[in-house]
């Protein structure tokens, strides 16, 4: 596509800068000439994180979304704080939530998650070698989650029967098979 | 899960009501008995919709996206309106979109996109019997997208060379791959 769809910034009014998110209204000039506003999210990014056991099991973890007011199973996942690597998320994420550490981690692939209204990016991440953290890193103060180990084929059995609503969860899942061969 | 994790909202302050989001701020009490603040973004939820042409090829939609600065590939998609079946919804984008009716619409899954700090869900369709409509619904006027048609074979490698950067895009793919056996 050429850019001749691009949208130019006209004015930007920020209304809300906060812990995790901040949001900001923009008057844009739209390909025709006229005028429009976007509502958007700024976010700083995210990383996610498949790990792996030795046996072949993936972990998961199940926690509390306020978002959503319920509990869902995701894979292990959390923000970047500010000049942090993706990479160090995902280790300092994986041990926060599960108290594991890995041998190695391999980025598969990088994805935006809601493109009509927020910027978030996921980093997503293989992990393997798992061993458990003698001291582990503790959890953010505010998070609670509990762990589930279920084979790459329960996972998927997780998808299809549609006990996984989350995204990111199901499609690394699907990925995992597709591009690994798993 | 128990409910031994939820967060119960002591309180809620409304920061913003726009035409797409809102955005609230919930402080919460959380299991240990402490409190937190959750920054929660209100989304009316959306469709996206796999359009399967008679010659077995999907149509993708690629737009510009304001909130990432750039122009995207996606499957076409778009938020509900007050008081929408999201069946209507999925038949309207399709056609506002991409200038086709289809004959049979069915529902494949419903995932949340960032559970994190937003409620949107979307809710993934699968659209097949396409014909051109005579006088297609007109798209929204502030929104331009190029069409491009592409075999399953070659969305599938689009994912997999990492050309696709939408989640529901890449997941719904996959999910077709998965779940149809195509």
């Amino acid at each position: 596509m050429s850019h001749r769809f691009n949208e130019k910034t006209i004015n930007r009014e920020t209304i809300f800068e906060g812990k995790v998110i901040s949001l900001h209204v923009d008057e844009v000039e739209l390909p025709n000439g006229k005028t429009s506003k976007r509502e958007i999210v700024k976010h700083p990014g995210a990383v996610a994180v498949i790990p792996i056991l030795d046996n072949g099991k993936i972990i998961l973890v199940e926690q509390y979304r306020k978002a959503l007011e319920r509990t869902i199973v995701e894979i292990p996942a959390g923000k970047l704080e500010k000049g942090e690597e993706p990479e160090n998320t995902a280790r300092r994420e994986l041990e926060e939530e599960t108290g594991y550490q890995c041998e190695t981690l391999e980025h598969l692939i990088s994805f935006y998650t809601s493109p009509g209204f927020a910027d978030e990016i996921i980093h997503l991440y293989l992990a393997k070698g798992l061993t458990k953290a003698e001291v582990p890193l503790a959890a953010d103060e505010d998070e609670f989650v509990d762990l589930l180990e279920v084979s790459i084929e329960e996972a998927e059995e997780l998808v299809r029967t549609k006990k996984i609503y989350d995204a990111k969860t199901a499609y690394a899942v699907l990925y995992l098979k597709l591009q690994k061969g798993l």
